[in-house]
């Protein structure tokens, strides 16, 4: 077999604020060839996601970031294309990290089979995978919703907050969603059957905010930051707790904000209320709960109970345009970029 | 019998910022006659905590304020004087929460028995009492230390502070005190065997502290807010634990500090760190250990592992002052007033 070359996109430079085209560079290059035990892979469908933002800094964070000039890094549903690897014959689709770029060689043992009669492929990336592990584990060992009770969540039409919501209300608990305009607030009430659906760009966001959470809040499942996190913080009960997935409103912000300080007063929140605020990432819990939500999350699809929603962009090509506009709220429901077509 | 007066300390008005002589008021009541269940009591000691300066503000906080007229609340060491409860007769000594006040009729029922032969009776307020208790629920069910980990800990000669430290060395973990001052400093060092002990008066005090930590900050038990926070944050190892349990720094400040805005950068730490905060109060753990407390804080007190000290004021009348002092950081050690003489 001749030398297959795959066209990939890497980070060029770092963002300072706002990232933009400058940052990122397409690249064609030639693999090796396959060792016992890889496989090489055609990438059908690159995962987007607000995390990929903080992987362009430099500096520490809960995982390494991306060096200038690899590719940017990502999830994929990919194809099989040929194969060294025992149980992995070509045509196989497979759950991969192997980011940015339309093939690639793996290990084996690095991509985990799919099989795309259970359900579609694209949910690999998003209901069924890594955002919605990250719901349902933030939400039910960090949020520990209890009937009754009321859970917030912003970007509720997105892949996470769709599913924390969901997952809320199959556990008992009043869920209301925060989301950017009328389409996707109509469809987090109406098709995903949260109580209340609040649009953050109404000028009276915040009252509106109030009155639907008569009760208060309970567990504020953190994943934008910013104005929506200012208007819940009021409305915080006592005992609140407060996972920390995301803070996507501050990806872009390169220094802080101008005053007043409001960190010595939400420390005093946080003591008057005894919150609990907990930063995690859904990989600490793969472990301790992977195994509760596959089982879950399938079968609570197959009642239609859990629904879903996929943005689908075309080409790579369109990757960098597709992620800035998602870190703007441009997108609506999960953002995947078609890479190659699901039949070779 | 004849009837009872008792002198209190009442709150006259609400503090706006810091609290002066304006906000107390002294009276003089009759005490109503005892009925049945009920002990007369003489109070001994008063005990000063910082949480008394939230208790007298207005607004929600995890307990109820103290009413304009009321008189100031707070843990109290007294000796039965006449009793109509049984188990409960003339001379015993009992805890009790009777506040600001030379007597006090209470319910039997809400006092408890202390034997002063078992441990000098002004621990049942400190080391033994609810500031040993915050320490130790607060470390152990929250901050969760294990062998080998740094845990750093403010007003670390004080009540909370110091047991906190003791604690983590008895789990195996490296204690870091912060104090004012190099008395206390040497206290904390050489007398309760702390690592390493940290004034915060110091010019170069983030710097001391960050070379006190080579390993970073795996628990930051945090009592005070302010600058030692801010120190403290950029040391904080992935997975550290805060349990909030005071923000002495911050009790008299009426509005938000000028800027730059702190808290969105706070927030992006608590999600890149993957960091736990939890604001506490220690009532909420006492089902759960407050027995083992009792077991483990008596036998470590016997051991000569678990040190303590008291800061004793004489006469209720000095009470307000010293507890200005107090918010100050000018006690050294467990702050409390010596209202009666411990033998009638």
């Amino acid at each position: 077999m001749s030398a297959v070359t795959s066209t990939r996109i890497v980070l060029a430079s770092r963002p300072h604020g706002e990232p933009s085209e400058d940052n990122f560079r397409t690249e064609t290059v030639e693999l090796p060839d396959l060792a016992d035990g890889q496989v090489l892979l055609r990438t059908v469908y690159l995962s987007l996601d607000p995390y990929m933002r903080n992987r362009m800094n430099a500096g520490e964070s809960y995982a390494d970031p991306v060096e200038v000039g690899d590719v940017m890094v990502g999830g994929t549903v990919s194809q099989v294309v040929d194969s060294r690897a025992p149980g992995l014959p070509a045509g196989t689709y497979v759950l991969g990290y192997t980011g940015w770029q339309s093939h690639a060689v793996a290990d084996g043992t690095a991509v985990r089979v799919l099989d795309p009669d259970r359900a579609p492929l694209a949910t690999a990336l998003g209901v069924l995978g890594m955002p919605g592990f990250t719901a349902y584990a933030g939400l039910l060992k960090i949020g520990q919703p209890k009937a009754g009770e009321t859970v917030v969540v912003a970007a509720a039409s997105g892949p996470v907050g769709s599913a924390v919501g969901q997952i809320a209300k199959i556990h008992g608990a009043r869920a209301v969603g925060i989301a950017g305009g009328p389409d996707k607030c109509a469809y987090v009430r109406d098709q995903l059957g949260f109580d209340a659906a609040i649009d953050h760009r109404a000028p009276d966001f915040a009252d509106r905010l109030k009155a639907a959470v008569p009760d208060g809040i309970d567990v504020y499942f953190e994943n934008v930051g910013g104005p929506v996190t200012a208007a819940v913080l009021p409305l915080l009960n006592l005992h609140a707790r407060i996972p920390v997935c995301g803070m996507v409103s501050q990806y872009n912000v390169a220094s802080d904000p101008e005053g007043p300080d409001r960190l010595p007063g939400f420390m005093s929140l946080v003591l008057v209320k005894s919150l609990t605020v907990r930063g995690f990432i859904q990989s600490e819990f793969v472990r301790e709960v992977y195994g509760d939500f596959e089982r879950d999350a399938s079968q609570w699809l197959a009642e239609g109970r859990l629904k879903h929603r996929e943005d689908v962009v075309d080409g790579l090509e369109n990757a960098p345009s597709a992620f800035f506009g998602m870190l703007h709220g441009k997108n609506f429901g999960k953002l995947v970029v078609r890479v190659g077509s699901e039949q070779d």
